[in-house]
């Protein structure tokens, strides 16, 4: 199965995308969204990203998108309440185009990657280039965080536990 | 000028729409945009409400949509955030139809309808009922509430201090 990780931002989203067969995991591609500058009306900026998302969904056809929970960003409550409104664009590409959208805590998709879920970021970030096996890091660290994002789902639609309930496909 | 004003909702969207000619302000629609059920996904919702938006707005064709900013949420972190979701695809429907959006305070909308920015929600309300010559409170609260968000963007753009500034067509 392919899934699409999404590291949602106001200016720039990063997406990975990667391809499952088995245990095996490929990179399929990442990249960014870049939208308007700061300075452009928030509702133009969501409009680009919107149209972004559509057409990388379109180019790639993941089978699921995941995404991280927001609520770990409670100290910046403006902040989490602006990428409320680019992940609300994101989750709504996703449905127009037939595709389930997956949440994440932070501290899972580190776990996941890493073993330990307070893992600090460039640790994730060399857990992902490994589990790729990939030259370097991917950068920016939009598209990094967003493969950890993919990596973290497919650890959980893979898993023994998650095939026993039923719940999706592996 | 014609100027809706939407109170977003993840149940429930309230909007309401004033048709403005010179001092003269009228009430030509209010109404509700149902979403699914909470258990239905998230992005099936926000899909429903961006559809909603998006024929409201064909239907009716104003020139600015006017919603309260959500900052004063932060009591209730985890709801703001999900109001940014539904916030970022009404601002998106509204940039798809051409339409600016414009933000207001809490504060300052209770303030233009009342006089008292700290007035209670059934003053502001019948506040509205007085301004736009109504036989009752319009019904349910989402409404009232949309239409007070549509009164403050007219009291703003109407006011000569915003005249005199160029911002925008009175």
């Amino acid at each position: 199965m392919r899934i699409v990780g999404v590291d949602p931002g106001l200016t720039t989203t990063g997406y990975g995308v990667v391809e499952v067969e088995g245990r095996e995991v490929r990179l399929v591609e990442g990249g960014v969204i870049r939208a308007d500058t700061p300075e452009t009306p928030l509702e133009t900026r969501l409009s680009s990203l919107y149209d972004g998302v559509l057409e990388m969904l379109q180019q790639f056809r993941p089978e699921a998108l995941a995404l991280e929970e927001l609520y770990s960003h409670y100290a910046h409550p403006e902040t989490a309440i602006l990428m409320g409104h680019a992940r609300g664009v994101i989750c709504l590409a996703a449905a127009k185009s037939g595709i389930p959208v997956f949440n994440y805590a932070s501290t899972q998709i580190k776990l996941s990657a890493t073993g330990n879920g307070r893992a600090p970021k460039d640790q994730v970030q060399r857990a992902i280039q490994a589990r790729l096996q990939l030259a370097e890091v991917p950068k920016p660290h939009d598209v990094a965080d967003a493969l950890a994002i993919a990596l973290c789902h497919h650890s959980v639609v893979g898993s023994p536990l998650w095939t026993a309930t039923g719940g999706a496909t592996p």
